[in-house]
């Protein structure tokens, strides 16, 4: 297989390496890993995480063990157990069922060629999202933003971030809100952590500050990420994206999602179809709050079609 | 001074203590407040908090030095000095105001009675609040809430979580969703806390959770305290409030602000008269972020009156 690098995945040297993301920001150590078992791991605990990552990790996974001897039935069963993952984020199945399972005429080369094809289809997705959602920025914007879809969550420069980002190098003077996005602080980590690397200025808040700031008219532009969009158009994000969408529309304030096209499920008619992942409570005791108070912690949210201004795919829009 | 006791502050034997409210709910810290100053420091660092609250925690401090032998003069300085621990809660003005600063006829022998007049009022105006509100709460609800505001924020058995707590007194089956609160989680920590000594059911979620839980028809009221309520109904209250408002009206969700008349200030003409207090970005990072990230850390926001169902206080409704 050719070397691979992103942002948080690199394949060289014969070695698939992740970037623990959990570490972040504090500490860049990247993981060896190891087979297919190992790579469910790091996307169950979060190491490896971000809709079209996960997909993008799971396929180069596949092809490593392809290139090491591993047997078509082994593949396949590999594919059948990674694709367990994780159950909201679409792009993890997509991505599978794309390369292995639903893959005609599969053999252990088309798995390694498919894998390298897809990892740089993500780039180019990438790429074109950007270009595209930059048009709906405009010098000035503020821009708030939920969770981390940048270069740590695709083989490219990310989704919502990316956009951001493409603004930015567009010579757009933008300021960059960064939600927390609790309980995993993703926002607050990673977001925080790639706009400092960009050199792109940016204000942290608590996701319970983005109404308040809505109000005092300081925020003209929300973009979010998508792990799964349904055909009438409805998407599930992190939690937290359907409150921001709500106090988008009360105050008027334009709501884009950004996406490739493996993050749309044809099999969900609506937002109702989509499966929401619920997570371990310690994550939102955080040892904080008595030990065995009640919690409930789902990991998404569905937010309506209606509330959307628009879905930016790589190519068009909805 | 006579024997008085709540569930944050007691006075007694001469001492006053109070439980240090940023080591709940792991630790139960009982600090002797020495003075005025120290009382100060106290309610700066959140050892002491809630609206109701700082404002009897001042005039017990006052009380105490009065009843220590400091003259007229020292009681005024200590007063003016008090008055400025914190600028959102008018609460904190009101009261010293009333028992200090603009009482007319002051004697050390005066500030040591309107200071047990003052616990007194507080603990009877948690009284009729709770009976007045728990009124708008039916059999079966669910009550959404956010921040603290139950006994460790009043003499008395405390505002929002009182209402709630008399419903559930009252044989109401009620469940009750507790906003976790960031960036200092007096949701979390104190409310759970509270309600698991109460014994009243209840979830914790994050903050950017209420919204998807509306959306699912699972709240049915929304209880919150305040920090100051202006002239026209406009109030302050936790940063978060204004976002749990709005996603209230969204969702068709009524919402209901329960506060003492000590409150209100008839100086605010409007929200946009009441100043709120910014804290350290620390508060916000919380060792999880970049060092330096940059950070918007407003400790209220303000909620219009358009937004409100009704404020309940003790002698009537708004």
């Amino acid at each position: 297989m050719k070397k691979m690098i992103s942002m948080g995945l690199r394949f060289e040297d014969a070695k698939l390496l992740v970037l623990d993301q959990t570490r972040l920001p504090h500490e860049e150590v990247w993981v060896d890993c190891r087979d297919c078992a190992h790579m469910a791991e790091l996307i169950k605990t979060l190491a490896v995480r971000g809709a079209p990552l996960i997909g993008v990790a799971a396929v180069l996974a596949l092809a490593h063990m392809a290139e090491k001897g591993a047997s078509k039935p082994e593949i396949i069963a590999a594919a059948k157990m990674l694709r367990m993952a994780r159950p909201t984020a679409v792009n993890l199945m997509n991505a599978i069922d794309q390369v292995v399972l639903d893959k005609p005429d599969l053999t252990t080369a088309s798995v390694i060629s498919d894998a390298e094809k897809f990892f740089q289809a993500d780039v180019l997705a990438c790429e074109a999202i950007a270009e595209r959602g930059a048009s709906f920025i405009s010098d000035g914007d503020h821009v708030l933003t939920h969770c981390n879809t940048g270069g740590l969550v695709t083989a490219g420069i990310g989704t919502a971030l990316g956009v951001i980002r493409r603004a930015f190098e567009q010579g757009k003077k933008i300021h960059v809100y960064v939600d927390e996005t609790r309980p995993l602080l993703q926002g607050a980590r990673l977001t925080t952590w790639e706009l400092q690397k960009l050199g792109i200025p940016f204000t942290l808040i608590c996701d319970n500050m983005a109404g308040f700031l809505m109000s005092q008219g300081k925020v003209q532009k929300v973009f979010v990420g998508s792990d799964r969009i349904a055909r009438n158009g409805d998407f599930a994000n992190k939690i937290g994206t359907y409150s921001v969408a709500v106090l988008a529309k009360f105050h008027g304030v334009p709501f884009y999602v950004a996406a490739p096209r493996t993050t749309f499920d044809e099999k969900c008619d609506s937002g109702a179809d989509i499966p929401i992942e619920e997570r371990h409570p310690d994550e939102v005791r955080a040892g904080k709050s008595p030990h065995q108070a009640p919690v409930w912690n789902p990991a998404f949210d569905v937010t309506p079609r209606k509330l959307i201004s628009g879905i930016v795919f790589e190519d068009g829009m909805l």
